[in-house]
């Protein structure tokens, strides 16, 4: 998904000078922190569906990686002279509306959904990680590294459809269902958020709101959710 | 809570000769693992009453660490040629049974719960801590090692009954139904497995089912609690 051009804009002492960009950062870490700490929290209480212990511990163990990120991205806005909760708080309803719209039903849909929210995530900041300073770019990539989840879910998932073929399109619907809500939430939040639009669809060279970016950007994200679930074994 | 003597009885290699030794301590460090699986787990949910984000990043940072402590203990299980999750399983009925009947109905029970639960175990590894090889004891203590839950929880239960006291009066008697549970289910796994009763009351030098010695360990257990929910500004 490397789209952009990947010089360095400069360190984060340099950047942030510029109060659009100070601004447009803070938001991207206070959603990229409560995004973690709600992973964390959907992971966890998906484990609860785990048809074993080795299963139930696999989930654990990638929600202890989420809150890990998150504490990371908190102790960097702690760092930079934020307060990680009022940073944070203009993310909480998209996210939990997400969760809530989108609760798993089972074991495997909670599976597809660690699998498939985790890539959307990774997609989204990467897009973004391009316009970023060094600083902050080494931040995001970093807390965006694999934690494990796609190669466990797709093994699972996989030999769940060749053992009965029917969950497959149960599973596919599900896969539509997590990509539109995601979209949903995105586009509300993109709206709301001029700092963070503007750092989107062109970092501090573009002024001004660009829907045709915006909308540019989501397509790539959505080509690339389309090809992860073929791969999954699954239509979309 | 130190009533044995704590003199050494020897290093792992040597005690696990014996096969009755090798299966009581694996019981104990089944039960220790499946333990913190499940209060990860609790944790984790009772996250979802927070009253904030730092209070649920709090909590979802006690849970992480319980985490941790399991990944230690499976990996030692899996050092000493045990299966982790057959050495875990007759242990998830108990624990899963002690989850089902005391589930927080709010924020301030989960506390509670947290705080009681976490040193209900501590006081119960430590009186059997006195009685295990050098190897499993120094584990079996840094797993049990403070995770934070009782200065959190400590305070905030406390600024609540100030707040309001009536609190008092209902927290004190989920104290006490936390407690009853607790021995009941410990009780049960007590009655069930002989080769971790007998390292309970006595260590390899012990031989037989000593009723009477359970009992005394129990009311010392207990006795603690007693004193700690006077500490947290609760009747017992």
């Amino acid at each position: 998904m490397e789209t952009q051009e990947s010089g360095s804009i400069g360190d984060w002492a340099t950047r942030a000078a510029d109060p659009d960009y100070r601004a447009a950062v803070l938001d991207l870490l206070g959603a990229l922190a409560y995004g973690e700490l709600s992973a964390f929290e959907r992971l966890a209480e998906d484990a609860k569906f785990a048809p074993g212990i080795a299963d139930k511990a696999a989930l654990a163990r990638m929600a202890s990686a989420e809150f890990q990120h998150y504490q990371l991205l908190h102790d960097r806005l702690a760092e930079v002279g934020a307060d990680p909760t009022e940073v944070m708080s203009p993310f909480v309803e998209p996210l939990e509306n997400f969760h809530r719209l989108t609760a798993p039903s089972d074991w495997l849909e909670g599976l597809v959904k660690a699998y498939v929210g985790d890539a959307i995530a990774t997609d989204f900041y990467r897009e973004v990680a391009v316009r970023l300073d060094d600083d902050t770019r080494e931040l995001v990539l970093g807390v965006m590294a694999d934690t494990g989840h796609a190669e466990f879910a797709v093994e699972r998932v996989r030999r769940a459809i060749e053992e009965n073929p029917r969950v497959g399109g149960r599973l596919a619907l599900w896969g539509r269902r997590l990509m539109g809500e995601a979209l949903s939430q995105a586009q509300r939040v993109v709206a709301e958020r001029d700092a963070l639009s503007n750092l989107l669809v062109g970092g501090a060279e573009v002024q001004g709101f660009d829907l045709v970016e915006v909308g540019k950007m989501f397509n790539r994200i959505t080509e690339a959710h389309t090809r992860r679930m073929a791969a999954l074994g699954l239509a979309s």
